[in-house]
């Protein structure tokens, strides 16, 4: 029987090259119950193997989106997994209830700073007008929406800060999994 | 010199399956100032040729995102259109107005009917507050964001009634055409 699990979807571009990316996932990814799904490392072309995604999904007890903020929301290879592995009758629907109650938690980062996201900032809303789309999204597959963790200004912060992002980062892994309730057996 | 130009970007993963999609774009796909750029036809690898998207942009005087509405938002590869299409330096940043100004129409259609989206509905929220990301990707690059045209309850809709909103979606893009000041010359 698998021990207790946490499942990171890592959904990076540029999976090697994010400075902020990288140090977020080196605070969780050595963690003995985190497993990490590179998406665009696992399917640069956009081919997603939807059964591995459902197996991998079915057998987390906490589900992690780490991604960059782009264009307001999360970049397009996540919105494709949404597509093709949030499945009617599987996620959703009569019945359907692989993901239901899972704690879903979405780990985000911007290049600009929180004060560029209110009206009079480049981005003319509030960084939480931009959250209903994900939020509905796990939502509506019945997991349960976590507060998101969100650094911003990645663009001009030190590694220092960038680690102690990290740690909250690690310390909320390991609160959710605990909180689950899933054990070792 | 080319007449003036609508630009229909047109994103839907079944492009002739789509029985809604398909009714609305043969509303407009006929108009000879309209030319349809159908995303999922030209790239169903996601490799987007930029150059071909870009220069398409900057000859249209009226540009129209046609998409289903996805997991609230739009479908994964106008996303990466996004991402890919809309450069820093090219589309937003210093001195960058290739689309400044450009109307832009965004054309949406849902399966469920418009009271699934409210608080009490399956969807939670107001269909407006998932337009933030949408509405804000146009407006960041300068362009003139227009109320969107969204048509919803497609799966129990009759022929008639999609064909009346094509016909309010042909209405729409003569009369951005129009207002755009472009002439042919």
């Amino acid at each position: 029987m698998p021990g207790p699990s946490v499942v990171v979807v890592y959904s990076h571009p540029y999976p090697r090259r994010s400075r902020a990316g990288r140090a977020l996932l080196a605070a969780v990814e050595e963690l003995p119950f985190v497993s990490v799904r590179s998406l665009y490392d696992l399917y640069p072309d956009f081919a997603i193997d939807v059964e591995a995604e459902q197996r991998a999904m079915t057998d987390a007890d906490v589900v992690v989106w780490q991604t960059p903020f782009y264009w307001y929301g999360v970049p397009s290879l996540l919105h494709h997994w949404f597509e093709k592995v949030l499945t009617e009758g599987w996620a959703y629907g009569d019945e359907a209830s692989s993901l239901c109650k899972k704690p879903l938690q979405w780990v985000t980062t911007t290049g600009t700073p929180r004060s560029a996201y209110r009206p009079e900032g480049i981005h003319k809303h509030r960084f939480e007008d931009f959250i209903p789309p994900i939020q509905q999204t796990a939502q509506f597959c019945g997991m349960r929406w976590e507060p998101p963790l969100v650094v911003h200004g990645v663009y001009d912060m030190s590694d220092d800060e960038l680690a102690a992002h990290g740690r909250t980062y690690r310390t909320r892994v390991e609160t959710l999994l605990a909180a689950s309730g899933a054990s070792d057996g």
